[in-house]
């Protein structure tokens, strides 16, 4: 292994910067060549790949989003892309591949190997937290804090008006960001891909909320509810009740801004252990957390869709109501 | 004067905490009592005007919202609403009141002087900046702030994605958040009420922003603009270039969170200040500040509507676009 | 089990509300009738002993500190004072005892079962991280956040003025926070407990990195660290450079503010779990998280000092200093 | 003019680089070369002055610090070493000179245009608020906002613990952060240059607080104040009473992070009127704010100490202590 080349895809999330950091200094302390292939596999595919030296990447390890930038490439789901990329890997003499991303970024790197020789390593980044064999993604924990700051913000307009509010959560397919959120936030409920819908218990605990004069009522809604987004809950809720409920759709900001210490902490690790792993000549993985440990999950295995949402926790939620 | 109340009126602002802190500990200092009427002009009419002591305001000023809660309330529109509202101070014995809101609160103030005798004086606190006589009101410095705290994560995302983005910020009929925010968030283009609507220039910009790889665009739009809401902008731009383009729409998060030292300093000196004001006998004003200093501006001029926002402040945002 | 109570003891934590809310609310959901004991060990000797209602834990969750409030209590070292605390517990008819708090609370917690027949669960909270039988502790996440905080912004300043800067951080005898923070920081160096102490390495580091030119140096110090404080290490760093070294002593603000995400989360899981555990007549024991999982560990083990800080991550952060 | 300069000199300020950004993109949209000169008066007399495009300054509005880096300078104390910077203002045939900086970079200023004819305008940028013809300073208003988030935690704590806390904030000769974060954070007390100092009534109110059980009392100090840092207040106080003084430094956190929407506003606005005054052939003066409105100042009346804090407003900050 001599020349390693990190490729951050699919949607951005808080602390791939640290990890990217960590992948070329870790690299170059055991005298790696370390290249960065910008704008995720639509870079791979127009080679575009530059080296990344030491300062590069600087003052960095705070920053959301990746100077790497990432981008959706269609092209890369036909054969031809993932040929063109290969050739292009080639070319640069790229012996060994992290590939930062999301379960989709991971299906992609499964298929780039069947057209490429070289050691691919994932690393899970993704503030939906959907992959399987970790605990948990690089970015969660900050979407997690950014969805909950802006929780608390409405908690405040909403105890001062006394209204009830629908806030709707990024997730994807995943509910992991808004079980999360409304058990932080002391949510009054929670509608989330795979959890029980029971809007008439949702109902009637609205009502005994307004005759008790329970002061804020926040729902939590993930943007892939089947009961669909936060607006069509919120009309059906207002089909039961003669009273109006206020919905906020927090969007890209759950994206950006700077990575917590957790995402920084768990970007800088899987870093420097996705180069440990290309080193070892452990290709086909993905490096994941187990409570404190850092282990190595197959690619095939990583991809498998992460069971649904604890629904303990959601009724715990449910149960804090008060 | 011998004993005063304090009422927190339409949408709630950051910083009406600090207010209600000062008029209590300040006019207890000068020896009176103290009142709170909960939950706007409604808790008014129904005679909700409780003893405020100097303890019950403490640990709140880093509070958002408002602890006597707040309403819209229909039945004031009305001579009756009001006759009961001023039955209901005279009940309780109030002398003076202090009336902490936005426009619409200051209107009402001015109709109730109509149906009692009391001196009032009004406190500007309102997000949206729409009152005369004052550069400033209780709660925007913190609105902007929030705002300007998600366009920050938005543009780490747009920086990595490569994506123009439109957001949405509050305002009502006033234009000052989202002129205020471009400036502070460096965003390329404002639409807000008063400013001319050049979508074609708009347009023109982000073509050649475009091949000119200029990595994230972000415009600001009012939630009052003629041309409609974001997504109706964003429509408007996607029918002249064939680029998506995103929308966020703040929404609440932008009225809630502690205060900002401007806004909790701004409520501070007010509060004070309408005590003041109203132990000089001189009702029928809305206290305001100039530069460093406060001034009493009389209720009629105050609710005048505010110039509309400063045009050449508009230019500078998109000549420093670059 | 009918009555139960729950104390917070030693230095606060944020995360403790959110702990206090899901005892109270999980048991009464559960038919228990809750106290709250106020004031530590200290409001358990004088019988501060308060029924806690479901409303009265509402609306705390995102906030600071404690609203049983804690304080470091010397009588209760004491068979004297430990004995008087057991009666007050007998009088107020308590069947089960929650102690939440770190390890000198869970050592008192041990000495109290010598007194008292009642069960007693322990909830780990303490920003030092300083258990066994737990990955982590409640407050712990946020105190990591705060000063990682103050780090980002003495790095905008040391970046522009390209200075050397010791900021020093608490943890008492652990060093977690300390390694926390230098690796999600980006610090350059780590001092704390347990780790070996190459000062002559750190000189010969930063001395290259001036030839360098390298723009900012943060170096991490526990404050229970060996070498001394930060103002010790700095006189000895300097003693070795004719470079200043700034100190920075982050202090008590590490301790307070909204409780992060984890920390909440943690707190409400904890809280309820330690409800169940009484419930199911498992005293003496401290419940605990591994990876993703509840657990309950022996109070007698939660007690024993943990391990030393990794070594392995310390030597990572000074590889990836650049 | 058609060559003109930026220096950032002296402390950083927040807001530094949204004021480089302005005159960079404002100079360059009037068909202005820009170039920047980097390390303060240090890199002037070096001469390392940079070509500044308006692409250099894309992203860095949200950034704290300066991009240009800052330095303190003893050379330019002396003649020669001005003479020697003037010198090099001329081989890079620069025409026009914005110095962006506190008091000192102002009278530095002013001591350069004796040998040198080009046009300077100064833009103030002080975390210090420390200088005559204008409102506030580039910087003041994020340093008392950083401040306030750390006395809003440290609350925390002294609420759950019943604790006084001393707090020591920025501001050398200035009182202006001191009693700006009292009047926002709640103080019992502050502690400033230019104010009375009664550490008498100090010790009376803390004891009166104690026997009613205030449960948090936090006293702000300047780090300029007469009576000594915070350390030596607390000594001063405790020898008055039997109780525990806790005393937190901020130190350098208040001169980083995220500059405020004020300090980036603030730090645009000022930056592009620097640029029109130079443009004007307007040498010699300061640009500042008075309301809502730019002002141009002479240099040798900005440099004038302003008068010491508003005592006005320190009287209120005690009288609302409750």
């Amino acid at each position: 292994m001599e020349r390693i080349a990190i490729v951050t895809s699919g949607g951005d999330a808080p602390g791939m910067n640290a990890c990217i950091r960590a992948v070329v200094r870790h690299g170059s302390a055991h005298d790696l060549q370390v290249f960065g292939v910008c704008r995720g596999y639509q870079g791979m595919i127009e080679g575009e790949i530059i080296p990344l030296g030491v300062r590069d990447v600087g003052n960095i390890i705070q920053r959301g989003g990746t100077i790497l930038r990432s981008a959706r490439c269609t092209a890369f789901r036909e054969p031809e892309g993932r040929e063109q990329a290969a050739a292009r890997l080639r070319t640069a003499g790229i012996d060994g591949l992290v590939v930062c991303g999301g379960n989709g970024s991971m299906q992609a790197a499964l298929q780039l190997s069947a057209h490429w020789d070289g050691g691919i390593v994932g690393v899970p980044a993704s503030i939906d937290n959907d992959l399987s064999g970790t605990d948990t993604t690089i970015g969660f924990d900050t979407a997690v804090n950014t969805a909950l700051e802006a929780i608390d913000r409405i908690r405040d307009t909403a105890e001062s008006q006394q209204r009830a509010f629908l806030v709707e959560v990024m997730g994807r397919k995943s509910g992991a960001i808004a079980v999360s959120v409304a058990l932080a936030g002391g949510a009054v409920g929670v509608l989330a891909p795979g959890l029980p819908q029971d809007l008439d218990a949702l109902v009637s605990f609205l009502h005994s909320a307004r005759a008790a004069r329970r002061a804020s009522n926040i729902i939590i809604v993930a943007e892939g509810d089947e009961a669909g987004g936060a607006f069509e809950v919120a009309r059906a809720l207002e089909a039961h009740m003669a009273m109006p409920i206020r919905v906020t759709v927090l969007g890209h900001i759950q994206r950006g801004g700077a990575p917590t210490a957790a995402s920084r902490i768990l970007g800088t690790r899987f870093g420097a252990a996705a180069v440990d792993t290309l080193r070892d000549g452990d290709g086909g993985v993905m490096v994941g957390i187990r409570g404190t440990e850092i282990v190595r999950v197959p690619l095939s295995e990583a991809v498998v869709e992460p069971p649904c949402v604890d629904a303990a926790l959601a009724r715990l939620i449910v149960g804090l109501a008060g």
